[in-house]
This record gives C-alpha cells, sequence and structure tokens, in this order.
C-alpha cells in the first residue's frame, strides 16, 4: 500500500482509534468519496427491470462481452419469443445474484457485481417477428466506410447479448447460461470482450483511456444532462424507450503508434495524451478553440485531428460512447505479435443515421488517427425497451 | 445495492451520523474486515526488491498474463543480462506504478493495482547464460501423459514474463512494455490471460472456483503455515531463494459437463461442488475419510474421484496451487463454440519432481476428472530468487 492512498490514510486512522470516526461522524466528508472507499463490488447489483434496459446509463462495469447469434432457419416468431422469455428470466435472477432456472452452476452465480445483461435485435430477427415494417430505417450495416477492412467473423448478427459486470467469473458464467437457453434458436457467430479499469481504480474525473494513453470519450452524452434522454431514448414505434447500438471493433497498431514521438501524438489527436486537454485549453473539459492560430500561421489544432474532424457544425454530442478496450491472446504469426489488441467502440444513440454515421463520414474522410486504426468488424443493433416484471424484453415487438 | 450488502451497512450508519463510527472507534471489529471495506484497488502496490520474487506468495490478484518468449539466436550471455537489467528496471518502477524509462504511455502506469512481475527461466536461458551444469534436473518437459493433447502454441519457452494485478488496463500495459524491452533478445511466442474473481469480490474464507463451479486449491501450501517456505523455495545454488513454476493449460468441456447430474459431478471429485466439502465431510476444509463405506458397500469417495487419486500415502500438500480460469473469445468452426475455456493450472514447488510430477502420474492413471479436462499447453520455468536494489532478477546465474 503506498503511504499516501486513501483507504492507508482511513486505515491509519482507524487504528488510531479515534481519526477515522472523525473523518466520517465529526468532520463530513463528500458522501461520494466515502462510498468509493467502501466498494463492495461482488454483491452490488443494478436493477433489471424498468423503462429501459440497463447496461446502458448504467456506469460502465469493468468488463464486458458482447455475443452475437444468428437465429435457426426454423426459428419463428413463437420460438423467438419463448427463448425471449426465458432469456429475460434468466437475466432477471443472475442480475441478482442468484442462479438461473436451469444453472448447473449456482455457485458461480452469487457473486452479481453490477451485472447487466442487455439484448439487441438484428433487422432479421425483427423482421421475422413483426415483419419487415417494423425495421427502424437505420438498422442495417453501417454504409461502406474507406478505411473499413471488415472481416466477417466479427460483423453482424441477429441478436446481440451484452453482458457485463465488475467481476469476470460472472461475466463467464452469465454468458454461458444465456447462450445455452438460446442454443435451440439462434446459434453464436462471434464473441467480443473488453476491459476497463477495475472497480475502485478508475481515476477519479478522468475519462477512460485507450491503450493508446489517450482519454477516449470526452465529447459524450452522460446520464443526467439534459440533452441525454433525447439523445439516447428513442420514442418511435415499439422500440419507445429504447435505443441502437453501434458496435464497431477497432483494431489498433500499437507497434505504429510507438513510433510517433508525444507532439505527433497530441496532434494526431488534437489534444494532449498527458491530460486529454485540447491543444488550446488546460483541463480535459476545456472547449476547444478551432480558430486559435499557432506561431507559423496554421491552426493549434490540426484541421485533419480527430477532434477537428469528429466535430460536426452543432459541437453537441449526438450519441452515448461507452468503448471497452481489447487485448485478446492471439498467437504470433508473425515476429512479435502475441497480441491483437484495440478498442470496442460502442455507441448508442436514438437514431443511427442522426447519431454515428455523420460523425463517421467526417472521420472517414480525413482524421489522421486512422493512420493507426482499423475498423475489422461491425455490427448494428436495436436495442428494445426495458421490461416490467411479468413482460420480457422485446414484448413490445409482438 | 443490495440491502443487506457491508457496504450498504456501513453506509447507512454512516448516514445517521453516528453509527459508522461506532462501527470503527468504539465498537472494535476485526481489523481484516474493515481493511476488506475499505478498498483502495488501484493505487495498492505490492514490493518489488526482496528476498523472493514477488507474484508467487502475493495473495492472488484478479488477472494475469502469462507470456512466453523464445531467445533469439544471436542472444548470448552478455545480451541476456542486459535484458534482465532492463526488464528487472521495469519492473521496479511498473509495479510502483511509475512509468517504465522508455514508457509511451505512462498515463497508463499510475494505477498499479498490486502488480507484480515475475521471470521464469526454461532451460535453455540457463544453459546459454551459465552451462548445462547450472540447470536443475527437473528444468525439462514434464513426462508425456496418457491423458495430454498438447499443442505448440501453448507449451515451451525459454523466458516466461508473468504479469499480475487487479487491473486488466495495467496487465495490458505492462506486458507490452515488457516485451518491447525484450524484443532485442527475445521474441513472444504464446500468451494466455487468465482471471479470478475481482478484487473485493471474492467469497471470504472459500477457496476460488473453476468455471465447471467447482472449488479448486482446497490442498494446497498457504504463506504463513510452517510447510510452505520448505515446500515452495529452493535451497540449491543459484536457485535459493526461487522456485519452479509448473503451467498447465487444461481445457475443459463444459458442455461435457453440463450433461452430468449433481451426484455424478459430487463422485468425479469427492467434493460436493455446493459447498466444496468432501463427501464424507460438512466443511470444506474437513478432512476426506476414504475408508467411509456408503450404503452399499462402496467407498462414499469413490476410489476414482480426483481427491482419492490427487492424495498419495502422505496426505501434506506438495506444493503451492495459485490457478487462473480462462475463457477466450474464439470464433466458432462447430455450432454452438465460441469459446475456449478452462484453467490456467499453475504450480509452484522447490522441484518439480518432487511436487508435482508424482501428483499428475496418479491422476493420469486414472482420475473421472480427466474424462472433461485436457491439458493442451505445457510448460516449465525455474523462477530465480529475488534481487535488492541494484541487482537484477537472475543475477544469482551469472
Amino acid at each position: 500500500m503506498t503511504a499516501l492512498s486513501r483507504r492507508g490514510m482511513l486505515l491509519g486512522g482507524a487504528a488510531a482509534g479515534a481519526g477515522f470516526a472523525a473523518l466520517t461522524a465529526c468532520t463530513p466528508r463528500p458522501d461520494e468519496q466515502l462510498e468509493d472507499a467502501l466498494l463492495d463490488v461482488g454483491s452490488d447489483t443494478v436493477p433489471f427491470f424498468g423503462e429501459h434496459q440497463a447496461g446502458i446509463a448504467t456506469k460502465p462495469q469493468a468488463f464486458a462481452t458482447f455475443a452475437a447469434l444468428t437465429l435457426r432457419d426454423d426459428a419463428d416468431a413463437d420460438a423467438i419469443r419463448r427463448m425471449l422469455q426465458v432469456l429475460t428470466d434468466d437475466a432477471s435472477r443472475l442480475t441478482q445474484g442468484r442462479g438461473a432456472l436451469a444453472d448447473t452452476e449456482p455457485e458461480l452465480a452469487v457473486t452479481p457485481a453490477r451485472l447487466t445483461v442487455t439484448l439487441g435485435f438484428g433487422p432479421a430477427l425483427v423482421r421475422r417477428v413483426a415483419g419487415a415494417s417494423a425495421v427502424p430505417t437505420w438498422l442495417k450495416p453501417l454504409p461502406a466506410f474507406g478505411i473499413d477492412e471488415l472481416e466477417d467473423r466479427w460483423t453482424g448478427g441477429d441478436l446481440l447479448l451484452h453482458v457485463a459486470a465488475d467481476d469476470q467469473v460472472t461475466v463467464a458464467h452469465a454468458v454461458r447460461m444465456l447462450l445455452k437457453t438460446a442454443r435451440a434458436t439462434a446459434v453464436p457467430t462471434w464473441r467480443q470482450s473488453g476491459f476497463r479499469r477495475s472497480r475502485g481504480s478508475e481515476e477519479p474525473g478522468t475519462t477512460m483511456r485507450n491503450l493508446f494513453g489517450q482519454v477516449d470519450g470526452t465529447v459524450n452524452l452522460r446520464p443526467g444532462d439534459d440533452d441525454f434522454a433525447s439523445g439516447v431514448w428513442s420514442e418511435e414505434g415499439w422500440l419507445k424507450g429504447g435505443t441502437s447500438c453501434v458496435l464497431r471493433r477497432i483494431r489498433m497498431d500499437l507497434d505504429g503508434w510507438d513510433r510517433l514521438d508525444t507532439p505527433g501524438r497530441d496532434q494526431a489527436m488534437g489534444r494532449r495524451q498527458s491530460d486529454g486537454a485540447p491543444l488550446t485549453g488546460e483541463h480535459e473539459f476545456d472547449e476547444p478553440d478551432f480558430e486559435a492560430m499557432g506561431p507559423h500561421g496554421f491552426p493549434v489544432i490540426p484541421d485533419f485531428s480527430h477532434i477537428a474532424r469528429a466535430r460536426g457544425d452543432d459541437p453537441r454530442p449526438t450519441m452515448l460512447r461507452r468503448s471497452y478496450n481489447y487485448d485478446d491472446d492471439t498467437v504470433g504469426a508473425r515476429d512479435g505479435e502475441i497480441t491483437d489488441a484495440g478498442l470496442l467502440f460502442l455507441a448508442y444513440q436514438r437514431d443511427v443515421d442522426e447519431g454515428f454515421v455523420p460523425v463517421q463520414r467526417r472521420l472517414d474522410e480525413l482524421d489522421l488517427l486512422n493512420q493507426w486504426t482499423t475498423p475489422v468488424g461491425s455490427a448494428v443493433f436495436a436495442i428494445p425497451p426495458g421490461c416490467q416484471e411479468g413482460g420480457f424484453i422485446g414484448d413490445t415487438l409482438f
């Protein structure tokens, strides 16, 4: 334990017999700080039932696995409904720390660790249940971007299981249970897992960093902000209270990035890697000044930097970004390659064509970062609203 | 947050303004319980320098990555020494929350989260530095076992980097830094990553569970026990204060395991899955009674059960087991296979031929569990002792 750790201070006080009491009862401290110090990582739960599915406005958990399934040819609307009913029942139990009904390892379910299970539907599932007219116009493969090198093995899908928790054993067990429940109706086609800082090791007030070392997600819709609900939650038909999810697997060339010096990295991003501040600012959340000129008459924030390209005419965020790092063990075919690393980029918005697509078009045309990043997987899902007890996820579609 | 969580109780007390103080200053509580509640996951550190390398007697962290490297053909003793010196320097900084000297992403190093870096040597490295006479007799591939289906891609290696922390971003960054440091001298050949319960979500007093749901590692050398030092730490020559590490990648057939009912599972293990108790006992750590007979005249604990076979004439543990679960994303070639799951079995003992091998011979001959488990990777490393400031890991070999 380092000498200056918060826990050290608190425990030091407790050992002294009075200091710790002073920190709580006598000297008021911000509740949040105390709550942070008193982590109960394993038994924390997120409610399952509600207007929206959990796992979107939820503060991101440390681990997430995304599994995509393809419907079996003979899976009709009835079969899909039965599957969704059992998946809902499983999720409602597992997220509260109880084994699923058919659980063969209920011992692994006792640690919910803020487990959430979020279901998403691809166009084929919506069509099979409710016909082509029920498919939102944006629920289709994204337009082809010039930088894409998509691989089938990370792309598409009829049903998304998004399982996240602060404990990886919990995630592994829940994913397995849900896939077993689904398998009579849908066959898994891909699975991708990512991570963020562990519960209790986040840097307070800082946006998550990706494996390039950059803060990732500064301009973002934030739960609690005025524009969050209108930006994220749909008002349309069966999807009212739901949203859309774009998942892009973005491979990052860490070796290439290494060859760039600090100014080069900062210019590619338009922000300093060190503190995330725009090149014209002092702090991460300072408004970038795209008009500011440097000594040689060039913009301080290059026109082709990531943040300059990402910004449209309207600087307000249009999506909730909620990404995860990935760093998979692979066996190196090439000298020194034993990892496949990057970002599972996740964006939620009420309409993909209003949220993700315009930003990505600008980035695709010209973004310095494109030199070190390659989208290799892509999928779009409709995320149905939440359900109440007795209902099931997706019931508004039937 | 569940109503009965420890944190809920503590916070409830704090909100009341006096109850929380009562729990600490006025009403004495066990220090350990308080320490558990006051987690500071990110800034906790494990000392790097010492008699033994960290990461062995250290309470297992939530995540571990094991990377094996092969020495380049032209790497002589001098080159190996230079590599080990820089790896030592990197590790001594990273484990204390500082960037490595050549760190290009020092922002990712600020959260040590109990990071440890443990180096291991394969026979080729020892031979190249100090000649064949310096290679311990047990430092060689394990004897071929009948159940093995070893794959080259998970087997062997000249240098082991074992990197573990309670935060996966920290692990990813440290592994990358160390591989960059090593790459002029050694080329990575495989990498395997595993997980346990997160920091703060362990079930207190319970041995970790594997993905079959079983407690895994009940009979074990435990730091602090009388037999730990003599069982784990070598007294021999350059390895004095070091140990040996056996890493076996054991694939687990989760689907096959599913077809077994609870009594079948419990009989295969000789323990109840539910609470880990031997079939003749009440609690996990009860001594199994292999003589006890059931109503039909058969032993209550079957002769071919895992715990009956694992036990030799002397019931005392001969190794420190410190395993990790793995659950890797793979793209299914077969219907429904999108995961490769199992156990990274880790055993540490002063002599592999006294520790791991006799146990594995008994299990290999006949162990009911063999039906659902397949070793697919295998490696043995000598783990040199720790070093003092100014020295480097492996310096006793030079």
